[in-house]
Parts: C-alpha cells; structure tokens; sequence
C-alpha cells in the first residue's frame, strides 16, 4: 500500500494554538491573492511557444539543481539523472531517472524542496499517493499522460496559478524575441523581462567576449569606447523597458561598489576591453558598473536588484565537466557596509532610486542589511534568497530584520526559480511563514490583529507592486 | 472612530499557555522593581535645572534618530521632522512634523521603536487611543498640555518611575556643572556621571584638537607630553569618580587593543600629539589607550565598557549637512578573540578589572563574547545592545550567550537611551523578555521554578548593582 | 532542607502540549537505543585497567575544563580546584574542592554542564537531593563510596551505559598499549581508537620535535624525509585500523587545505624538518597534510574529521603556568568555502572518501557547510561542536542546516567528552533535542510522524554507524 498524499491545510503554521489560529485566519485572507513573481528565471520561450512539456524527468528534475545537487551529494552521478553535461545532453532514460529520484526522495525530508514539491504533485498534478520507489512509474506515467492534455500547456498553468505578472531575466546580448511573441500573441498573461547584464559586464564571465559582440550587434553601439558601453546600456535598457521591464538584477561575487571619476572610470574601461585586465581591474569594473546602473536607474526608473555572495562552480572538476548551474555555487561571507559605501556615497539620499539588496550570508541581516536599508532613502530588503527561501530561513529573514528595518523596507516575495510549476507551492510557503511570523507577534501583543492583516496584504501583494513599480505607466512596444 | 491604545498585560510574553503562566508569574515579581540605568545619555541639565519640556516633537521626535532614520529611510527629509542640521535648527513647525510622524506611525509596527512609544504614550501621558493621522492633533495637544505642568518635569518623572540610579555620560573635555547642581541642590535623585574619553584618545575624532585643550584646561595638567596626558585621565577619572561615576565607556571603531612598552607608546604618542600620525597610528593608539584605561581601571576601581563595532556617520552626505548622530551609524563585523588579546595578556587575570563587552555583531556571541567571558576572570557581557535592544535581539542574545557564560557572567540592562520618558518601557521590555526565556527554561524542565525566581531579580536589579559597583563605598565630591 | 533533586521525565521537551507528546513518543523509541560514541577523549586506560576511581572532585571536577572555567571567570583560583598546573598537582584538599564547586554550582544554571551533572548525580550515583553548599558533603561522600565497589568501575559502567563503541583519540607518537591491553584482556566493550596526527603535523605545537622522534621510532621510517614521513602515516594508519580505527581526526587552527605539487610539498616539508620555517610555511604545511591525508583515506578507507577554528592557549598567562587545555581556547571566525577548496579540487568527487566537518563558527552552518555537504558526495556535517553542544546549540544546527543539506548529510552525535560518566547524559540530551526538532515538524505538518520516526533512529543510531564506517569488515590485530 503506498502511503497517501496529503497536504495539510496548516502545513507550516504554529503548533501553538492561539497562534495558529490566528496565523490560519491571516492565511486564509491572502492564499487567493493573485502570484506577482517579480524576480525568477522561467523560460519565456515556454509562454512564446506554449508549447506542451514531455515528462517529469526532463520538466522537474533534470534542469532543478535544487534535486540533483542533494542527490549527487549521496553518491548518484548527474549523468543517471538526466543532467546534460557539456558533452551533450544524458543519454539516461528519463523514466529510469526517474525511478532513480524516486528512490532517493526520502533525502528531502525536512528540506522546502520536498515541500514544494508534494505542493506539486498533489495541487498541479492531483496526486493523492507519496512518491516512494513503488509509486515511482504511476507518478512518471500520470506526469507525462497530464503533461500532454491542452489543460497543462505553459500558458493554461500561468492562468490556473493565479499569475498577475511573471518576470524573466534576460541580458543585453540577447534579444527580446520571446517576449515579443507575447506580446503579439494576444495572449493576455503578463510577462515581462529583468536587465540583467553581468555577462557584459564581468569581464571573468566565460561568455564575456561573445556577450559583447552581441551587445554591440543589437544597441548599434561602438561598445569598444566608454561613452558607447555606456550608450549601449541606455539603449538597451529602453529596449527592455519596452518589454516590460521594471528592474535590474545584478549577481556579483560581492556588494563592492565603486565611484571613480569619469577619467578613471575610462581608463579602466580601456584595460578591460583591451583585454589586459588584472583580477582587481575585473573586480573594480563590476564595481563601478554597480554604480554606473545606479545612475541610469535614476534616469529611467527601473528598479536596481543586487544579488552579491556567491562563489560559482565551487567544484571545479564539474565545472570543467558540465558547465554553469549544477548545484555548486557555495555562499560566502559578504560585507554591505563597506562595500556599498561607494554606490551610496554618490546616490544614497536619492528618493528617485531604489535598490533591493539580497543575501546569501544571514550574519549581515540584523548587522548591516536591516540598518542599511533602515536610513537610507533608497535602499530596500529582498526577501530571504534562494539557499534561505525556505521556512525557517524565510523565518529568519523576519525575525533580524523587523526589529531595525520594519515590513515596510521589504519588497515581499520572490521565487527567484525556473521551476514553473513549483512557483504557486513557493508563495503558497512565504504566505503561510509571513503568517505564522505576524500571527506571532499577534499573539504576545506586538502588534494588533488588524494591522496584522494589513501588513500580510502587504507582504503578499502590496509591498512587491510597489517595490518593483508595477503600478507605474508601463512602457509598451510599438 | 480612533483605535484604542490598550498595552496588553501580557505583552511579549510566549503564547503557549504553561510557558505564559509562568512568565507572567516571573514578570509579577520583578516588574516593580527599581530601575538601575548604568549606561545612558541622557541630559543632566535636565535633572539639574528641572525646566519644563516643551511638546511632543521636540521632545519625542527631533531628538530621537530611532524615529526619524526609519521616515528618512521612506523619503521623509529630516528637515520636515525637526532634526536640526549643521546650518542651525529646523524651522519646522512642530505640530507638523508631529502630524507627519503619525502619518507614518506605521513604518514602526513590529518594531521595538512602537511598543516603547504606546508604553510612553498610554503609561506616562495616559493616552487611551492610538496616534494615527487622525489623533495626531489630539496628541500633540494632550502631552503639550501635560508637559507643562510640574508633575512632568524632569525630577518628578524620574521619581515617578522610580529610578534608583540613572547614569549618564560626559567627557574628559566637559566640566560637570550639572552634576555639581543636582548634587548641591538637594534632589535625591541619583544621577551619576560616566567617563567617556573618545573624543580625547580618538585623534579622528572631529573635536580631537578642541577636545584635548579643553582636557588641558581642566585637569591642569600638560596633555601634550605622554606622562602628562596620562596624568590628566588620572584627575579627570577622579573628579568624575566624585561625581558618582562608577564606570568608564569607551566607543571604538574596533575592539581593537595593543600592549605597547612605554618607549613605543610615548612614540606613538608623539605622532598623535604632533599630528603626524597615520590612520594606523590612530587605530593604534586607540588600542593602546583601552589598555592605558584598564590599568587605571586596576587602580581605581571603575568598571571598563567597552563598545566596539559602529561605522560613524556611514552617510556622507548626510554627514556633511547634519554632522554626527543622524541615524547614519551602521554595525560591522567585530572580532574580539584577536582584538582582545594584547590587554587580556596583560590584565586578563586580574579579578581587581571588570571590563563589560557589547557588540553589535550577534555572530560574536556564542562564538567569541560568551567564551571569552565564560573564562576570563575580568569579561563581563553588556546585554543586547542599540540594534538588538529589542525582544528578538534580547532573546537571541539570552539564547546565544547563556550556555557557555551562563547568567552570572551578564550585567543585566542597560537602556543606552537619551530618550527619558522610554526609559521605563525600555526596561520593561527587558524584564518581559527575561523572564520569557526563564520560563521556557523553567517548562522545558531544563531549571527549577525558584531558580527562575532568582534568576529574574537577579537579571533586573542583583546583577546590575554588582557589575556595576554600584553598592561600593559612593566617592561624594566637597 | 535540601531541595530534591529530579530529573523531569519531558526535560528539554518543548512545552506546546501537542509538540511535546510527539517529541515524547518519538524519544521512547530511541531512549534507550546503544550508545556509540565515534569521536571522545575518555582515557583508554581506564577500560585497560578497570582501576577504580577515587573521589567526585578528581573525578569530575578537575579534569573538566567546561566546570572549572566557568569558576574562573568567577574569580576562583584553578589551585583551589584541584586543577593540576606545570609545577605540578595541586596540592588543594579534594573535599575542600568540591565544597568550593558546590558553592557555586549555581553559576551553571541554565548551561548543559548543569544537565549533564544532574544527570550523573541522579541516574549514575541515585542521589536524590540537589548539590548545593549544604549537601556538598553528603555528595562527596556518597560519591566516593560508590565509586569505590565492582559496579563504579570503568568496565561495569561502560556496560550499564549500553555503549556499543567508544572511540578514544591517540596519535601516531603514541603507542596503543591500552587498546592492545583491552582487547587481549577478553573483555567484550568496543573501545576502538582514533589517528589524531596533529602533534606530528603543526610545526608549531609544543610536542612537535619530541613527537616526531617517537613518530620515527614507532614507524621504523626516516621521518626526516618527504616519503619517509609519508610511509610512516601510511604504517600508523594501519596500526590504528588494526587497533579499530575507522577514523582520523584534525584539529587544525583554520579549515586550510592545499594542493601542491610533489615538488613543492617535498621543499615544504624541506624547510619544516630543517626548522627554518615561517608562520605561514606552518600553516600551509597543514594545509597540504589535510589533503595528504585525505589521499590516504581514499587508499585506506578511514573517515577523516576536520575540527577546525579554536584559537588554543588564548590565556598567555595561564599557558605558562598551567599548559594546554585549561578551559582557555576560544572559537574564532572560520571560512570553509575557500579553505576548503584546494582539497576538494582534487578529490571532491571522490565517492569513496568521506569527510565530516565541524565547526566553531555557527555562521558557517547555512552559509557555507549545509551547501557544501549538500553538494559534494565526500562531505558531511559533523553535530554540533564544544560549545554549541547544547540544546540550543543543537537547535540551531538542525534549524541552520537541514533545510539544505537534509538529514542524511549529518552524521548523528558525537559526544566529544573526557567526562565519561557523563557520556550517558550528553547522548540523551541529544536525543531529547533531535526529538524536540523532528516533532517540531511533524507539528507544522512538514513531515510524516513515520518519517520522524524513521529520521529518530537515523540521527540517533543509523546515520552514526554508516557514517563512522563501523558495520564495514574490522580489521582485528594478531
């Protein structure tokens, strides 16, 4: 007899009964709301297309490094899991893969992947027995039989979530094609692009040379002088406001900021594309860029997101093996103090910008994040990210940083994920841990139960609209 | 109809029923107790001249950067709340900064801020409803009003609640005419001094040059030469032992110390007092001077705090046109086993030395701060401090530190506050908070009920008194 | 009267009525599973020659640096503990020690030395009133009686504990003649021991010349050169393994590995034989052995333990009089992410080796370790260490590290004691935690109560016995 599947209405509340009851009824005023995913990395090709996913293997588990990341750390080689490598895609069967995560499902216990996951199989996909070794093939054929129907195609799920808007991020070397074929679908799902141009911007990243060629190819820039990098920029941010965009992303190894002067700032430059930069010449770049997409969001208004802290292909044989993103980026410590001081220096008492500060390293939520983001006018709180987008990170993130910043100086909830289907079971996770927190603070007299239901308004849809300035005119393409 | 202002008689104490019943019982016994302030920075001329204050912005909101770096940081310019600048006093007008702070009276919820405030508004003016916009005016009225009438005055809100000792914090540079006045004037309030000689050992410091006359000029002694400036803290610690200070402070960039021979340290010296000294040279003798003091404190008793970790005036700009103290003070990371180490080889043994350690960096406390002060013989831990003076911070602090120092390498509260009518709320959030981690010690069965007992008046009013010498012989000035 | 001494049959469980019962059923499935203790410091002695002890003051109190460290910051002097210094024992009356203890037993409240100790009085000895001043007496003598017949010895209470294995910690300096003695001794207890080479590995320990010379001694190798070095690790290993070694352990200043080349490890260990060495040749020598090490286990099947990050002999004074372990290494900062890469660019996917990392810096354990060991398939998370051995310091592991490295990525207890008596004691404290945890999220609805029941005797038994090697075939000395 497999073991049933079912999710517990109070999954993640308090066991305290006051509290949960009163974490219950906040829940219930906000678990409807419509999804704004302001911040993830979806493949628009999916929406563009519509057209329909093939198998569970291939759809949940092959392109998650959430799953095969815990797997491979047991043991399990990434080939056997249907993980391609950069000699070409895994010759495994998916169905084998399959079973192959199947029996292994029980290392997520106690992990938001298993939750969001069980959010799945049971909400998108009706599934009322738990995956274990012996329900392995009925979930891989109900999957694939449910994956091939109209009611599962990319754009039918966006609709049934309850999706009002849906970001994806794309750099200034790539075109827009996607989203253009959104838009002239008539489709009338919102999604839009992010700005994100690490890849010409890091002069380390390994698609540096061929990111800037395209770069140049699409904003028609000379991006071989200064003030044509810089016009390049302007350019294409206009063209992905003009897709929909509101915000920036940027991922960096740290928070460094810089605020050279011009001169210095294109000498720098000369090094760089000259291609006789040093380590620090590559270092100080980004940094100054940081500051550089300060100043053109203070023109055109988008919203900056950084997201320093990771070390990236930490494990170097799989790195050489298999490329980017296969589960090896390991946090580091990171300093917001120091680092930002630059940036903030030159733009921090500036009402007109907004920047979203992430982290990888929880130390600096209570020491510099809430602080920062506490006095200076345009500095703002992400959410608990990515190895903390989870319930008790998610708890962590509220507690540190409440006390000095308030709700009021967070942006509510990213899922910051390329698991589509996963994107309802993520909210579904911040709404009921924003609950249990506020219910809370409720129920040893902190705040009242009206405000309570006020701020989880908030922290569900108000604060992100606001934050990302989704309510601001939206630029639309010719 | 305006909300009620209602302070729940439970207020942050746990929800789970035992635990709460428990706590409650705790808290009935300490929640009367004197309050002992050790470390604050209050107004001696308060206490002095017993003038009247004036109205609720003023009083409230100007002085107090807790307030307004939380509005500044939501795009609210000090100017419209009344916060002086370096180009004079604000023309605000009072009642409309008032106005605009109960506008945005609920950036503050769930914040540490908010509950001192209802405590002052409902415990010390009798408010029964809650600022709002729409009560704003009723406030302002109201606790102008009350201000005016002489069971508001300084003297008599302090015997109201019932302060058996307040300090507050003066340099070496400053005279004690204010202390002088409370003593001669009869009052019976105890209100004691604290040596803070920053701005006389900090050669960054922006009043060094001014300060360090002044310093010449009141202790008489030539503060240009090594032994004399070392002779000036010995006069100047011991008028301020005759005003009643029992303690010195000491605010530092870093924990920083060194344990330089007399040759190097005169050197040094000689840099610093001919100004041509290296920012080295700076942090150095800062850290030579922690030692300096705690070879004074051996010889005169007074209790060393040390607190280390604040990134002065972190906004530039803000900096600039509004000077020190504008909510722009940001915590680092902070070491301590290294930083420590040269005066703890010299003086760590000495059980005649008490130096009480803060942070800022709550990394620090099972990490370093607990193990440190869990051997030393001469390591006391301050409680949560500025950031973390709040029910989170106070329990992690509890939680992080209280396994490896236990209780009775702790010193019970310190208010750190320059905000008087808080004063009161402030402890009581601290003996709420206490207690609540006792009584989830007492019902996980983990120590014993009368344990708890003892424990709650010993971290509200046994604990205090000791670390802080406060029952040794009272030096009293002619 | 005494007050009664008793220890609550839900201690450490938490007090939410609903949680607790879990945490209850949960804990009498795995209360009374076998102890196995893979990582210690008891004195293989004691098993060898099942001599009696003598009194609770030289029993349990002098050799306890976490009791008589805690008196010290107290300002009670080690002499007065019976605590033994380089001039030699101290010549302190043993009872006049334990009355000294007793009085100030109280410091302990709220620390798990007081649990621990509590547990010992109650379930080892069947005292039944607390220790305070007045009943010092009655437990010493009580005490000593006990210890003095058949059941008191190390043998009778090895078995009455349910020890299934207890590893000891020798280096490749030492001989293993107690181990030798045991085993031949027909005796049935599994005492196995540990190779700790650190003493032949830091250029900088204050053994590291005499241990070398009996290192050569012991090997029959040149120690002096490179390969000779090498081979006398490789024979010490398998002295070890053939004395039940399945592990080595490193308790290194930093996390540091290094990958170099023959030639320059050979010039490295060069300039170390040679004694001409700098800081920094002592420190990467270390750093090369961990990997040097690291090798060898992947020849020879033995789990390596990193215990990185304790700042030893912090107290200068007190190391000259009183040498190592005194209660006086204080934990510092410790970064895995790029200390550890080195080692793991060679041999991070190497299934077949297993590393279990410690730490100090509780920091590390979301940011850096979880990620790690849920990553890589050579490493895992040791429990929580030293002074985060604790219930709150185990909470925060499983809460820091589960959600992203799982359950299965940990490997159990370690007691990590000296105390032997209290081994009982420390194991059930930390399956009243692992319990409280599991019902935590059974609770919350986040796992199955089979699951946590299943993951209950994992943490408790299962994850310890794969992880530690113990089922696989034992290599048994002629």
């Amino acid at each position: 007899m497999p073991r049933p599947l079912q999710l517990h209405p109070d999954r993640l509340l308090p066991a305290d009964p006051t509290t949960r009851s009163i974490a219950r009824a906040l829940y219930q005023q906000v678990r409807a709301l419509p999804i704004v995913s302001p911040h993830g990395h979806t493949d628009p090709a999916w929406f563009a297309t519509n057209a329909p996913w093939t198998n569970p293997a291939e759809l949940l588990l092959a392109p998650d490094h959430y799953l095969y990341r815990m797997l491979y750390s047991q043991g399990v080689p990434l080939e056997a899991l249907g993980v391609s490598s950069k000699a070409g895609p895994s010759s495994a069967d998916p169905r084998s893969s399959w079973r192959l995560f199947a029996s292994h499902y029980y290392l997520f216990r106690g992990t938001p992947s298993r939750m969001w996951l069980d959010h799945v199989f049971a909400e998108v996909f009706g599934m009322d027995v738990a995956l274990e070794p012996a329900t392995a093939d009925l979930f891989y054929d109900r999957l694939t039989e449910q994956l091939a129907t109209p009611s599962f195609r990319p754009r039918a799920l966006f609709e049934r979530f309850g999706i009002e808007l849906l970001a994806t991020t794309e750099g200034p070397h790539e075109d827009l094609v996607h989203h253009a074929a959104i838009r002239s679908s008539g489709w009338s799902g919102r999604v839009v692009t992010t700005y994100r141009p690490d890849a010409v911007i890091d002069p380390e990243h390994e698609d540096f040379a061929s990111a800037l060629a395209r770069f140049a190819e699409l904003s028609g820039e000379d991006v071989h002088s200064w003030s044509g990098y810089l016009a390049a920029h302007r350019k294409r941010r206009a063209d992905f406001r003009a897709a929909g965009a509101t915000a920036t992303d940027h991922g960096h190894p740290t928070a460094r900021t810089a605020n050279l002067s011009s001169l210095e700032a294109e000498a720098l430059f000369g090094r760089i594309i000259g291609g006789s930069w040093t380590a620090e010449d590559a270092d100080l770049f980004r940094a100054q860029m940081l500051t550089e997409m300060a100043a053109m969001s203070i023109e055109d208004g988008m919203v900056m997101q950084i997201h320093p802290g990771a070390f990236r292909n930490h494990n170097r044989t799989l790195h050489a093996t298999h490329g980017r993103d296969k589960g090896a980026d390991i946090p580091t410590r990171t300093d917001y103090v120091h680092a930002l001081k630059p940036l903030l220096d030159r733009f921090g008492n500036e009402t007109r910008l907004s920047i979203i500060l992430f982290t990888l390293d929880e130390t600096s939520y209570a020491r510099e994040l809430a602080p920062l983001a506490g006095h200076y006018p345009c500095l703002k709180l992400g959410p608990a990210w990515w190895f903390h987008d989870s319930p008790e990170g998610m708890r962590r993130f509220r507690e540190m940083t409440t006390e000095t910043a308030g709700f009021y100086n967070t942006v509510g909830f990213n899922d910051d994920t390329r698991a589509f289907l996963s994107i309802p079971a993520r909210h579904d996770v911040a709404r009921r841990v924003d609950c249990s927190f506020l219910a809370r603070l409720v129920a040893e007299h902190r705040i009242e139960d009206w405000e309570a239901a006020e701020l989880a308004h908030e922290l569900t849809y108000g604060l992100v609209r606001r934050a990302y300035r989704l309510d601001a005119p939206r630029a639309e393409a010719a």
